[in-house]
Formats: structure tokens, C-alpha cells, sequence
């Protein structure tokens, strides 16, 4: 095998106003340096797309610095060692790479590679850009810092069929909770009750959602797992019960705004009101703050994915060129899973 | 001494729409039954005003229910025992009483008196209404359970010459923090830069508040105690710093809105944003949720007032009948320290 020289990538050609078009990106080719010593040449093998990265395509202020234009689109990847000057990984090993991009070739320092996959277990190497990877540990250090459900409590989720709200709502369970799953469409919220196993699937797309949502939560709720914003979290704040605790990882919904603010009437005094009458706790994380759980996380999930008590469904989409029309859809909800690109050779 | 037979009380006289009037109150006389078995006769000596009292005249949802219209207004007051059907109590002990009300007599269980004053201690019987009472717990608790500043960062509290706010603003410099304490006016931020030793005092009702507040907070804001609400809470927003902590427990600019919720645009899904962004907690509370921590505040606090490193201010208002205009003043920053009734004979 002849060594590339090349790497076929994906760069932020422009940013967006609104929601992101075709047009925000493109791909170019770029020179690719050999590995200088310590460093490994690396074959992308799956991409995770995930809605964080819509912010990351803005330069408003965040809690990470935006990407560049002319810079590759950011993404963790499960990547292949071609080439290798570093002790502690091989040609053939598959390793996790943070920031691999979306592109298909890259050389970084071996040291940068936290995490080998185990190319003998029997899940497969794309979960650990989900359910066994970033995702699943946004659900898992989520719900145990901040939003603590005890048996019997009531716990909301939505996008419950994304690799972070399908995690929340089996770990909700797994913890003796009553689950209410929200996600788009009868296809999804056929999946969730039949198999993941919540007590109540809701098609937020519904005319009457709201009202549905009321009547599903027969005793409030207690744990709400924010990860949409939107008209969800509008239906459920007035179901939320006194000391009820809101993790907010994601407002996916308000993620392709325009940064104009939407007209009134000004629901912020009222919204403190209620968090002061009912004492309620709106906490934001990521999951980078909780890394200690990290270990944790790794043995108490592997243990459930091995016994099946928690499951996960993938979107795997073909082809780094597919990405960034497969990026637009799941931002509006097009994805069912998981979603990955995969690249082929 | 005759017993006397008769209590002259305040009741609510009708619910206010907006900023309460004399006229939401009445004055009356109602017949007293002389103590039963177990019970005391109790002569009020200090009634303790707060603002969330504003609450309970208001009959929407909260985590109390509403004074009835007709019934005497709620309030802690401490009491002076005149007869005594309990073995716990003799005529002369002054107690602290949970709900002795806008009244100058009344008679409750001798076992519903949880704590009894030592009349030779050098703290005045008031201040277990303010500093070393509910108030100064609320700051105290708050700070603790949910503010926790670390040496070094900041804390900001308005109304920071009453009771709860003048309490936050010396624990947290006790606990190594800088303190920016607002209030209303040149005297009182006299006071709290000369008396309290804040390290920056600002007057909200200056034009340019935004601005002070801005060039104050150097570091920015890591703590921000919310006992207002309103245009400091819109000045505080853009200056907290990621993993701040807002230890919610009032918000008296809007307890006189009329229920209709004001212009837009609607800030909510910017604020949702903002505490994703940067993994803020907003976290209400109410003394009564940390019933647990009492016994060591009065332990902690009672050090700390009888070695002067908490001080504190009263505003006594003379008389039963002077409460209404003395609690209407209070809701719009017209005391100048914990306000107390102080009832004759």
C-alpha cells in the first residue's frame, strides 16, 4: 500500500444565518505531511455528526471556540493506524480520535489518542462515537450529576431517539423512573415503547402535544433532560413539579436562530418566578466537566450494552460528500439514531 | 394584670392588583380565649416585615398558600409569654414565633414555640426576626447550599442593606470572596462599603448601573444572590461567568406585576441558551428546604455576631398600625435595614 499523500476534507466555507445550507461547506483536497516522530497516520473509518456542531459553525461566543473558514468541519471519528511512529499504537489499530474532522486522512501525535478500541468486542466501532462515546456519556454524567431520578419519579426527555435522548431514557429507567419519551413522528415513538421499553412516547409534532403531555404526566415531572428547547420545553415547564431539575445539555431548536431574540411577550421574570416558587434547578453542563465520571461511565454502560438492558439504533449514512445534507437534516430532525458517515476506502 | 381579652389584629382586606394600598388591609378587635391546656398567652413585642409577604396577599400558585381574605396578615414576630398552660414556658420568656402575626396578642400550643430567647444575651430580641433569624439564614443557607463562593471569586447581592442581603454580602467576604454589593442610594452604599466592608458598593438607580456594574466586576460575577430580580438581574446576565451560581430566593421587582407578563422580546430561549452555554445553575430555594443546616447557623452566626464580624442594621418603625405603609415602603426599598414593628403595651 502506497502511503496517501493527500486528504479529501470537508471545510466551513461560509457561515450560516439561519439554518446551514449545502453552500456553508466545502471540499477540497489538502497536502498531507508524513508522521514526524511520535505521530501516526490515520484512516477515518466512521465521522459522528452531532448538533453541537451547528454552534460551532457560528462565531458567537461559546463555551468552544468556533471553526475557522477555510477550516475543517470538527467531528470525533473512529479512525484506522496506517502508519505509525508511535510506541503505543500499530498499523490496524482502531482508536478514537476527539477532533478527527470530516475528512478522510489526518496525522496527529499518538500521545493525542486517549482511547484503543477493542477490534474483538462485539460492539461495533461506531458505537463509540454514540451510545459506548460521547452521546452516552452526555446521558449518563447528565443524569447522575444533575438530574438524579429516584424510583418513582417522572423523567422527560426529548429527542429520545438520539443517541443522548434514548441513553437518558434507558438509564431513567434502569434507575426505577417513569419515563415520557419525545421524539418526531409515530415510526420513533413506535420504537420507543416497543423497543426501548419507556412508559410513554409522544410525537411532539402533534397538533395537541402540549395537551398530551399533560395528560401523560399523571404526577408532573420531576427530571426534564433538556436537549431541544423550543416548544417542548414550553409544554413542559408548567408540568414540572417543585424541586424539579432541568440538565440542560442542547437547545437544538434555537440552534440555527438568527440571534435576533423572537417577539415577546418576555418570559424571563416569569420563568425566574417559577424557579424560585417551585425551587426549581436549571443547570447547563458538558460533558467535558464531568471527565472524572469518565471510567465510570465506560464500565457501568459496557456492562448494560453487554447485557442488553440498554440498546441503540445508528443512521449510518455513506460517503464523507453525504455529510454535510445528512449534518442539515438531523438538525430538523431527519436522522432516526445515531448519526454516522461512513468512509469507505 | 388583667388578662386581656381582646387582640387588635390586621387582616387582609382584599387581594392587591399591583402595588398594594392601605386599603388592601383593616384593622380590627377580635376576642382572645384564655389559654386552654398546653397553651400560651402570648403579647407581641416585634413583628418582623419581609417582602414575601407580598406573596402570600396574592392568591396564585406558591410554596405557601395565600393569607384568605378576612385573616390575620402572616408574620414572625417575638412574643412575650403573659400566661402559661405549658410546662415549658413561664410568664415574662420571650419567644421566637413562627406565625404570631399583625396582631399584638394571641394564643397558640406551648409546644408549637420552638425557640425561646435568652433575655441576657447582648443581641437584641429583634434580631432573631433579622440577622440571626430567617432572614440571615436565608443568606446563609443560600450561600451555602447552592452560592458556595471560593476564595477569590465574586459575589454580587442587591437589596444589600436588608437583612438577607447585608448577611450575604459578610459571609461571602468571611469566606474570602470579593463582594459587590447594590442598592438604592448614596447613603446606604455609604453604609456598605464604610460599615459592611464591601470592596465595591454601586445605586442601582443610577443611569449608567449597567455600566458601574460592568467596570466593577473586573473578574466578572461567579455568584450572583437573587433577591430582586428586575433591571440588576438584566445588568448581572451578560457578566456571570461560566459555572456561576444564582442561589434564587426572591424577586421583589416583580412581586407587584400585575400577572400579565411583560414585552417582549421573549428573553427565555437566550437565557436557556446562556446557561447551557455557560453551564450556569439557577437553583430557587426557600429557607425551609435546609431545616437541617439551622442548628448550625445559629451556632456559626452566633459567633460571628458576638465577635462583630457580622453586623447588622434595623429600621423600627413604631406601632401596629404604621405596618401597612411600613411594608408598602419596604416593597420599594424604603427601609434602610431589617424592618421591624416594635408594639407598645
Amino acid at each position: 500500500m502506497t502511503a496517501p499523500t493527500q486528504t479529501t476534507r470537508i471545510v466551513l466555507a461560509s457561515r450560516p444565518q439561519g439554518a446551514p445550507g449545502t453552500d456553508n461547506f466545502r471540499t477540497e483536497q489538502a497536502p498531507l505531511a508524513p508522521p514526524g516522530p511520535g505521530q501516526v497516520l490515520l484512516r477515518n473509518r466512521w465521522l459522528s455528526l452531532d448538533p453541537y456542531m451547528r454552534g460551532r459553525m457560528s462565531d458567537a461566543p461559546s463555551y468552544a471556540p468556533p471553526v475557522q473558514l477555510g477550516e475543517t468541519m470538527v467531528g470525533s471519528t473512529v479512525a484506522e493506524v496506517l502508519q505509525s511512529n508511535s510506541p503505543d499504537h500499530a498499523p490496524g489499530d482502531l482508536v478514537l480520535v476527539q477532533n478527527g474532522g470530516w475528512q478522510t486522512h489526518l496525522v496527529v501525535d499518538g500521545a493525542s489518542l486517549r482511547r484503543k478500541l477493542d477490534r474483538d468486542s462485539p460492539l461495533p466501532p461506531s458505537t463509540a462515537l454514540g451510545v459506548y462515546g460521547m452521546p452516552g456519556f452526555t446521558a449518563y454524567a447528565g443524569l447522575h450529576e444533575i438530574g438524579k431520578p429516584q424510583p418513582g419519579e417522572t423523567v422527560a426527555v426529548a429527542a429520545a431517539t438520539g443517541p443522548v435522548g434514548a441513553t437518558v431514557a434507558q438509564i431513567a429507567k434502569l434507575r426505577g423512573a417513569k419515563v415520557i419519551a419525545i421524539a418526531g413522528g409515530a415510526e420513533k415513538c413506535r420504537y420507543l415503547r416497543e423497543e426501548l421499553g419507556v412508559d410513554v412516547a409522544l410525537d411532539h409534532r402533534a397538533k395537541d402535544f402540549a395537551e398530551q403531555l399533560r395528560a401523560a404526566a399523571t404526577d408532573g415531572i420531576d427530571v426534564y433532560f433538556e436537549n431541544v428547547g423550543g416548544h417542548v420545553f414550553d409544554a413542559v415547564l408548567p408540568l414540572l413539579n417543585d424541586f424539579a431539575r432541568v440538565p440542560v445539555c442542547g437547545t437544538i431548536a434555537t440552534y440555527n436562530a438568527n440571534g435576533a431574540l423572537p417577539p415577546g411577550p418576555d418570559r424571563l421574570p416569569a420563568l425566574m418566578g417559577q424557579v424560585l416558587r417551585q425551587r426549581l434547578t436549571l443547570r447547563g453542563f458538558i460533558v467535558g466537566d464531568f471527565v472524572k465520571l469518565y471510567p465510570e461511565f465506560l464500565r457501568e454502560m459496557g456492562a448494560w450494552l453487554a447485557e442488553g438492558r440498554v440498546r441503540y439504533r445508528e443512521h449510518v449514512v455513506d460517503g464523507l460528500e453525504n455529510a454535510p445534507q445528512a449534518f442539515i437534516d438531523m438538525l430538523s430532525g431527519g436522522n432516526f439514531g445515531k448519526l454516522v458517515v461512513r468512509l469507505g476506502d
